[in-house]
């Protein structure tokens, strides 16, 4: 019996690799250099007046950064055979948020962070008041991709795609995140309080950005919650790991500032949990995630793929 | 002939009142006040997690200002028999625009100011980093109250408008007129420099006002167009009274911090051309303003009179 299962698991594996043309690591490179080209034909030209300011923009959104959102909403959109070209304009919406939303968290009067993604952050490269706009524009610049006539889009879907990327990213998800997030430095929060808190600040754009990808297909609202109850797994997945990296991990490795969240009295699962609980709660975090993905069969390689992806990294 | 030429204007200024139901402090009442209400129902109410976020997002917004912008909105979608309860949702979304870009100007690392709206500004209200916060979200509320379905609009056309406002807010408009704004600190400006900084920093706002107005009827590309020069006129003409108020008025008349521009050395007209050549400025665009309608008739009379409210006002 014992080996009759693991022959099981094998065929499982491969066949989910015959279903897919490349594999993980080939794929997740392709939509990289297709996000970073189109972020990058999108971002207002150098020279273009006001220069310092789109300077500052491109400086901030390009050569750098996994992508983590592109790649869950290209992977969320594959389940339904998605247009891959359709796939990148909210592909760059979510990454333009998320750009916008560390431009302002790494402020002197947020968490006044001098690295991200290994480079000075963007106040300490241009000037605050050029980091303040930056992330202004770059969300306005969100919103404004997503907007742009999509082919073979309804429009009436769209607009549904872009209220669903407002909700997620305004007071009652990511900036609302970021607000329980700054109450709570120095607080003693129980892990509910936390769970709240990340579910906000990082588990909505995560959340939105899986949706975004599947309303680019022909999702039924079915598909749609099982998406959500995923993505609401892996948005606190990734955050857990994060906690336990922000401990572990050096500054050269992450690319930011190390041991930030302990040196600035932030609470994490770690110091709510420690070490060991934090990380069985990231296995079975895992777990549920790929269990929600079992309806959609092998269309959902990609996502169990980036599932494992967000716990295996060290960036 | 004088006596006939008397008698025509004043039959003309008779047959544009008898085209309206109410005189016009009557209907700019009325429209701030759907307008307050509007936005009291649409902003997160009081106690809604994270609360103080909400709290000042409520502060911002609510209590004051002449909501020129909603009017403008009004005034144009009235030209062409929109339906005013549509109109509320467009003039909602640039009034919060609007909003979320002086809570951002006021802070430390912009302007620096203590006093908006006769009150202390949000971050001295609250907190810088509630303020940033604050600004981040408004915009955000603007493009959510945007993208919900308007009744009997087509899902195309308010697209296009998130579109038209996200090109007018972004670096290439409001926010990029608030960089070249500041870089300009200290500069000799030329007239025509400074016009290019105004057209970007209260200019594309003030034209995306009055067109998302019109396409909330059926306004033909013709009309946009004229529509557009008219804003492109009342955008300046509204800069060159400002900085005429910023000389001549005095704080508690503005309700926010008199001679601020001189303090701060920052370009203005007054400073270029003289408070005589100014005047003479503005008398020259509100006259170019009023031209730019009268293909329009009576149909514009709101518009026109809302040209005249901006060069009379004393806010």
């Amino acid at each position: 019996m014992p080996t009759v299962c693991v022959i099981s698991i094998q065929s499982l594996a491969a066949s989910r690799k015959a279903d897919t043309a490349m594999n993980f690591p080939d794929w997740m490179s392709g939509i990289q250099q297709r996000i970073e080209s189109s972020l990058d034909a999108t971002l207002p030209a150098n020279g273009i007046a006001p220069t310092r300011l789109h300077d500052a923009m491109r400086y901030s959104v390009l050569g750098g950064g996994k992508r983590i959102r592109p790649l869950l909403c290209h992977a969320a959109g594959s389940i339904f055979g998605a247009d891959i070209s359709v796939l990148d304009v909210p592909a760059m919406a979510v990454e333009l948020m998320h750009a916008y939303s560390l431009v302002h968290d790494d402020l002197p009067c947020m968490d006044d962070d001098i690295l991200r993604r290994g480079k000075p952050t963007c106040h300490v490269q241009f000037d605050e008041t050029t980091a303040l706009l930056v992330g202004d524009a770059l969300q306005t610049l969100a919103f404004q991709t997503l907007s742009d006539r999509l082919t073979g889009m309804a429009p009436a879907r769209q607009l549904d795609m872009l209220n669903l990327l407002a909700i997620a990213s305004g007071s009652r998800g990511m900036a609302g995140g970021q607000a329980i997030d700054l109450a709570a430095v120095g607080q003693q929060l129980t892990l509910s309080e936390l769970e709240f808190m990340h579910i906000h600040k990082t588990g909505a754009l995560i959340r939105a950005s899986v949706l975004l990808g599947a309303h680019c297909g022909e999702a039924m609202p079915d598909d749609l919650e099982r998406l959500g109850h995923f993505a609401n797994r892996i948005g606190l997945l990734f955050q857990v790991i994060d906690d336990i990296l922000d401990t572990e991990a050096s500054t050269s490795t992450l690319g930011k500032t190390a041991g930030k969240d302990a040196a600035q009295n932030k609470p994490t699962y770690v110091n709510i949990l420690g070490v060991g609980e934090a990380k069985s709660k990231a296995a079975k975090l895992r777990q549920d995630a790929h269990d929600a993905l079992a309806p959609f069969g092998e269309a959902a390689n990609r996502l169990h793929e980036l599932t494992d992806y967000i716990v295996e990294r060290n960036f």
